[in-house]
């Protein structure tokens, strides 16, 4: 005999999460996770003890790589692969399948705005002949290089940037148009932090890549789209596994693929469905992000954030109290009030809050009357 | 206002799933994962939306590593990594950290002993002079070599074995103790489809590997326990997320890990100690394999197991009907009766039953009365 699932009962309301990642998932589709954990649609089987090449798995992975196509507008010489090992791995990953010359070392030109693309351009000189095209290091990473600046090779492999930086808190508000720059090669950009939150304009890149673990799933699933001439470049040190045509190849089964992060994933997509897609998620992404930039900059100074106004993320919000001595205080009171995961990245320090799809606009009014009652007994 | 999860009601009795992996999980376990799916131990926040870094993830990671260490008695010279990207990724991973020799290419030898050893002599090719120090292809890989007549050369950086082998079925009784063959190598072994079904005598290796979907958990983590003084050998084209000294030293957080699988494992392995660790399991698995072949073997030829008795795997039994042409039969009933996942794999055909850690004996005896009835209609 078998008993359903204890269910815990829940909170009146759950607090609200404001991790960088991995984050908040929308409640609905964990509702629907915790249902279906041990018998997904009557087989008698939950997702996790599925063959990864059985109807029912196999139906879960193509009903998600066709609503991730639909919610991007994924052009049809694109392939959606679901990889593992994160950013950092594809940091790897990406030089090793494209950054290879017969009988040499490449060339590959990276745009460096933050700690995300530094740390790239650290890993691809293990494959590459690595030339920094442009950096904003020298401002703390508080602005971004107009494209137009950009010192671009002929040789170049590919361009790489990071489109949202998540520990600096700057997001590209469109993508370059690297022919435009004279520049042939394709454009890598590292979307982790802020795919499925705005469209991507596909014509103007050659790959995007995102860990899940921000805006789409649970971490361990590394999204790659990749278009299709770019499959056949792969260095012979690359691992089999990582290899981007026998991934596309074996429709993300060369190896077996993280099966609940892509079942997860796919809950996820069918939540932005219909939830209104990436119209949808935008305008919430910016109204989210205006309430909070506006306290801030309306403190007076006692909140501060240094990103220029044009290219503030609407995702990775960091901030600073201006007297530093008061953040314990603030995190605690914070803590209390139901506002999780506020504190800054250990390289940056201070605070930051991330505004992921999964954020209620009502989680954000809870942080923004916690941050003006906080000024109103410290200021 | 939120609600409770919605919970599916269960059949009376799941099916028996015999998948190869991903597999069946103990049903403890899948009960307990759905009731904390939106709230851990009352703070508010689903394992997958807990940061990595936070001190509820950390707590659970590290139960998972001391279960692990105490359920297989792992000594303290050795690290646990929680990594990505399965067996076919370690494949390269593991030549990436070990085989590196300043200046050229270091020596491999590998013991092939099925599909999964051949895949990891094809794959070491990238990073290494392979040798394959003993081979029962000829055969069919229905045997194994004994260690006495492998050819292991002095140069060698590591000797790489799989100790049981997923789709042919064969499994080392005991691993080989390389000092005594003159060989001071360290050995590797790839465990992924029978790690926790009994004990590792860890004084005879230098690494253990294993995908974790088969007899752990979710697919998308893979553990390696590592000896020490193996950390530091990493070739310079092995990539960051992937060196073991600095994922040891990062405690498996230099990446961001797949959190929720380590979740899901260190509730494997709480279930596991609970059950009795590896003396239950050991017992359990022969009980399982014995009733099995026993069935097969007494039944005249209309079932046939090709492995030679001393060395057939207790977790992946491959078999056939005498007549091959009664196959389609035989699955279509099985599944009618509720037993799952039968069907041989690809390249061996025919028919294979695997019996993890998760398959109660029930679950053997009736697929031993399905075996036997469709004898009697069909022999």
């Amino acid at each position: 005999m078998s008993r359903p699932p204890r269910v815990t009962p829940r909170p009146m309301s759950r607090p609200f999460n404001f991790s960088a990642g991995p984050a908040a998932l929308p409640e609905p589709v964990l509702q629907q996770a915790a249902a279906e954990m041990l018998d997904w649609r009557g087989g008698g089987m939950g997702v996790m003890e599925m063959s990864h090449r059985g109807k029912a798995f196999t139906s879960i992975a193509e009903a998600a790589e066709r609503d991730l196509r639909e919610l991007l507008a994924v052009p049809p010489n694109f392939h959606i692969l679901f990889m593992q090992g994160g950013g950092l791995a594809e940091n790897a990953i990406v030089p090793m399948n494209l950054a290879g010359v017969p009988g040499g070392v490449g060339a590959v030109d990276l745009v460096v705005t933050g700690a995300w693309s530094e740390k790239s351009a650290a890993e691809a000189q293990r494959y590459a002949d690595v030339a920094v095209a442009a950096s904003t290091q020298a401002g703390g990473y508080t602005d971004l290089p107009p494209p137009a600046t950009w010192r671009l090779r002929r040789n170049t492999r590919y361009v790489h940037l990071c489109s949202n930086e998540t520990i600096h808190g700057v997001e590209f508000q469109e993508l370059p148009d690297l022919p435009n720059l004279g520049c042939e090669a394709p454009l890598v950009v590292d979307a982790s932090s802020h795919i499925l939150s705005r469209p991507i304009d596909f014509s103007h890149v050659g790959l995007v890549f995102a860990g899940a673990q921000k805006n789409i799933g649970p971490a361990g699933l590394t999204i790659v789209v990749v278009r299709e001439d770019l499959l056949d470049r792969a260095m012979p040190c690359c691992p089999s596994a990582f290899n981007y045509r026998l991934v596309a190849q074996a429709n993300s089964m060369y190896n077996t693929p993280p099966t609940y992060s892509i079942y997860i994933a796919g809950l996820v997509f069918q939540w932005l469905k219909a939830e209104g897609g990436m119209p949808a998620m935008e305008q919430r992404a910016l109204q989210r992000s205006a309430l909070l930039y506006r306290t801030i900059d309306e403190s007076g100074g006692f909140y501060v954030n240094r990103v220029a106004r044009g290219v503030r993320s609407r995702m990775n919000i960091p901030f600073f109290l201006h007297d530093e001595r008061l953040q314990d205080a603030f995190l605690e009171g914070a803590q209390a009030a139901g506002l999780l995961q506020l504190k800054g990245h250990k390289s940056l320090g201070g605070l930051r809050a991330s505004l992921y799809n999964a954020m209620p606009l009502q989680g954000v009014q809870a942080l923004v009357a916690y941050l003006n009652e906080f000024q109103r007994r410290h200021g």
